[in-house]
Order: structure tokens, then sequence, then C-alpha cells
């Protein structure tokens, strides 16, 4: 089961990558881009069938591993 | 309206990092991972309320800027 774990910098963190993309975006004529927030996207391939259990495992790896909950959120996705 | 942008290497792409995430969680004691990819997760912020236009516009700065399409897929989400 595929699961991905979405980490985003909390609101109020400056996200300087963010802002280069957006100022890019501006320069290409994209003039109705009004924020960019640059995250990572993990994707683990789980060995269960299990979609509760894939979950819950996710979560325990965004704990420990993926994400800094100092400066960042996470979600979780079911991917398929 | 807030559109996702996912972009990840294409399979067959060497990802080092998704192997250094699967080899730290291993390590972690997560046995059940087969396969890890890292990729970015690029949220924009776009000012309309319509969404094909959204999901047209997010392809068209994949294409321009987000991606490179010789190593990397991507996908559009919308959020909300």
């Amino acid at each position: 089961m595929k699961v991905a774990v979405n980490v985003h910098l909390k609101k109020g963190v400056l996200d300087p990558q963010g802002k280069a993309v957006l100022h890019a975006l501006e320069t290409l004529g994209f003039k109705n881009v009004k924020e960019v927030r640059v995250g990572k996207q993990i994707i683990i391939d789980i060995d269960t069938q299990d979609r509760e259990k894939a979950i819950k495992e996710a979560e325990e790896m965004a704990k420990e591993l993926l994400a800094n909950p100092v400066i960042e959120n996470y979600e979780i996705e079911v991917k398929e």
C-alpha cells in the first residue's frame, strides 16, 4: 500500500524557496498567483493491505523521522 | 483556489534521498517498508474560483518551471 506523507513548513515560518518560485512564476507571466509554499512529498510503499495500519505506521514515521515538529506540519494521504 | 503540484523522479531514475530515508526507517525499526521515493509538493494559491482554470494554469506552471520533464513526472491535485 502506497502512502504519501506531505511535509510543509508551518504557517508563519518563512519559506524562501516558495518565495523564489512565486517570483519566477510572476516573471514567466503567471500574474494571479497569490502564494507558493514548497514542501516535500515522501511516498512510502508499506507491505500491508490494511489501510488503517498503513496510515498509523506512516504517522509514526512522520513523527520520528520525516517531519520536524518545531517548524513543519505533515499530512498523510493514501495513494493506492 | 489551492492546487498542489507533486513532482517526483521518474521510475528508473535513481533517488538517493529516498534510499537514505528507507535505510533510516529500517534502522528505526520499520521493517515492512518496501520503497521510499522523495519528491516535492508545491502548493500554489491561484486567484480564481474556477477549478478547471486553476488546474490548467498549474499544469502550465509545472511544464514551464516546476518539473524537469527529462527526469521528473508531475501530478496536479486540487486542495481547496
